[in-house]
């Protein structure tokens, strides 16, 4: 998979003569640019219009691929259209009436007088919002932007691009809408109040992007005082994922999971679910590592075996590392045979054919845990059975449906093909029913 | 205009015989039902499957109807659905992903990586948020449900079937996508904070159903701490097309709204805000009566002269009333050639016919002041310059702009002519600019 993700649509007239084209291509390749779609915008007496687009590493590549362009003689570099800027542009997401509004009886029906009928009949029994409002395949996510992608506390207006982007995941992959609350406040006892006075409207609660170790005491007392599904998707979500790419890993090269001592190095939001994931599905024993007492005595409390990051490389046959240091396992530490998951975006605490190269039977880096795999359809079916909790149970089923959708040789399946996200919606409402959550007597 | 509301869909099998219909409508009618819509759902050899809407003034004349159907020798009733009802079932709205998620490119381009340089680039701008988030066209409905439609106070959660009605019109009238944000607290504190904490990630901030008097405390300090627009529509909607409705009577009639006085009977929040704005719009004097001390002693500080109800229908040119008290005013406190808007629902503080019998020169009562009218257009106008508040001068122009569209002998437009709100957000945009509120240096 490519790392570049800087797409730039330039527009270029071009001599519609032979040759013309292909040097065009030529001088872009000679300065390490990709070419991505080429489609024409008009073609006249002597030259052609097109819109091509350029892959780069970065801002400053593709500065160079275009002065290069510049610099040719009978190529007009005409304008130049930043794809990811383009893609956003306008917001990601919009809410919309579901509904026909053309008549004045439609109007009565969805608003005055018609409507005051269906609030009564909630404020009577308000297990109907489940029916006659949107309530049932509703989630808001809330997000203070302290901790957002890798870049930090960027504040909650900068973090509205990702979750507009998780928003959009949620219609396409789940049917569900998504409402992002940005939140004001970085103090955790003010996010818990807000969420919980906040969130009536929404079937579930979506955390997401809050900085340690806020993230711990919000999702655990959110969770704690809602009757309904919360989640921090950068602990579960990952976590999620992680486990089915495990499981396949594991698969791939013959090795027992529930007979296996995992080894988790790096106790952050991500790193200490994914130990705790191991913990629940059954691992041997979760060793665990970080700087941090208070994230390892954590850890402790759920039932790992806290070490340093030596013995946790020398005594485990399966090794994560969530550490956001590049580099940080050396291949002398490599153990012959381990399976190895340097999960740190966009550099790896080793990379995986260096990590090969040292012994590891299977190494794996970071591009392949996409959450996106996860979140749409666990929410989708706790709400479906209305449970008022996500379980581990359920976060279990939903990474066994993950790696059961991967195609044979893959880590985790392609997210596009919505039978992924269709299969984790039933294995995690199945559970929610084995489990006794279903909420069975207010269903149909 | 009728005040049936009560609508169902009645599937009956009929012999398919000449005289079968009618003497189904006939019966119908002998029972006061109307009948709305009218649809065959199949034709068989001897008989004919059809949906009748039946129009009724409640549940037990629904009933009644009903039970005259089914005493009918040659008709089987197989099924009833409320019509209301199902016009609210699943919710009335969705958030939707605009744009095409169909490639891992798209992915890319949405989400990781490719989000985090969108996510930057706001950091470093926020200006940016309005081109590349969907702020622009975004508003929160925040309500607590303490005072909704004539029902009071019924609590957040059945509040929400109003509000997603709300939030279905300002997609339909202004592209503008709303999202219900419901709140569990009648603490006026704790909503001005939760509302302060909450809206970020909206444009505009919508204040909806909150009880008297902390809808005055709430809108003030929230406009206040907020550099966007902020209205509580109960007051402002409400009172921006009850001046347009008073517009047009005193043009049918001839009377100079400047040059009158104007009174107002009631001081909750629709009448407090069309006292108000009968100042702002310059009316002569604006004489109020409640029997609240505070309300009036509110009014008065905002230059209006507090009275008693008796002086009010003696002094006044035209009246205005929203009390909630039907019958208050009787036929013999009219004074000839008044103009009477006696607004309460669903039964008005005197009855149009009567007024009018008594010597009014024109009488309207509640049924055309739909706040529908307003709302969408004013918050998509201020919204698309920026303007960091929603003036009386934006809200007087919205006023104007509403009554210029009605049909000559209207009082109203109707709201699902698009034209009407395309007017107001041209007014209000207009008039910020003009008052120097449009947030120019941040527009392309």
């Amino acid at each position: 998979m490519r790392k570049y993700s800087h797409d730039t649509i330039a527009r270029v007239r071009l001599r519609h003569r032979p040759g013309q084209f292909a040097h065009l291509a030529s001088v872009i390749a000679d300065n390490g640019g990709l070419v991505g779609e080429i489609s024409t915008f008009s073609i006249g007496e002597n030259d052609t219009v097109r819109d091509i687009t350029l892959e780069t590493d970065g801002e400053a590549h593709t500065a160079r691929v275009l002065d290069a362009i510049r610099a040719l003689p009978d190529v007009e570099l005409l304008a130049t259209t930043d794809r990811v800027f383009e893609a956003h542009r306008g917001g990601k997401i919009s809410t919309t009436s579901r509904g026909r509004i053309e008549t004045l009886s439609d109007l009565r029906y969805i608003y005055t007088p018609g409507v005051a009928r269906v609030a009564l009949a909630l404020q009577r029994d308000p297990d109907l919002a489940w029916d006659f409002t949107g309530i049932a395949t509703s989630v808001g996510i809330f997000t203070n932007g302290s901790r957002v992608l890798g870049l930090g506390n960027i504040g909650p207006l900068a973090s509205l691009p990702v979750m507009e982007g998780k928003a959009a995941l949620y219609d396409r992959f789940a049917g569900i809408s998504a409402t992002p609350i940005l939140l004001n406040t970085l103090d955790p006892a003010e996010f818990i109040e807000t969420v919980v006075r906040a969130s009536v409207g929404f079937g579930g609660v979506h955390l997401e992007d809050i900085r340690m170790p806020d993230c711990f005491r919000i999702e655990e007392e959110v969770a704690a005082r809602l009757a309904k599904p919360v989640m921090h998707d950068d602990q579960w979500g990952t976590a999620t994922v992680a486990l089915a790419a495990i499981l396949n890993a594991c698969k791939l090269i013959g090795v027992d999971f529930r007979a296996s001592r995992v080894g988790q190095i790096g106790l952050g939001a991500a790193g200490s679910a994914i130990a705790r994931t191991a913990l629940d599905y059954g691992a041997r024993e979760v060793l665990v590592s970080d700087l941090s007492a208070d994230a390892c005595a954590r850890m402790a409390g759920f039932g790992a075996s806290v070490t340093d990051m030596a013995t946790v490389m020398r005594e485990s046959d399966i090794v994560v590392a969530t550490t956001g240091r590049p580099g940080l396992i050396r291949p002398e530490m490599v153990r012959r045979g381990q399976v190895i998951f340097a999960l740190s975006n966009p550099d790896a605490e080793i990379d995986p054919d260096v990590a090969v190269a040292a012994g590891a039977a299977y190494a794996g880096d970071g591009r392949s845990i996409n959450n996106a795999l996860a979140f749409p359809g666990i929410f989708r079916g706790a709400l479906d059975v209305r449970a008022r909790e996500i379980t581990p149970a359920m976060r279990l089923a939903a990474a066994e449906a993950i790696a059961a959708h991967a195609d044979p040789g893959e880590l985790v399946p392609n997210p596009l093909d919505l039978r992924v996200h269709a299969a984790v919606r039933k294995a995690v409402s199945d559970t929610a029913r084995a489990q006794g959550l279903a909420n069975t007597a207010k269903l149909a």
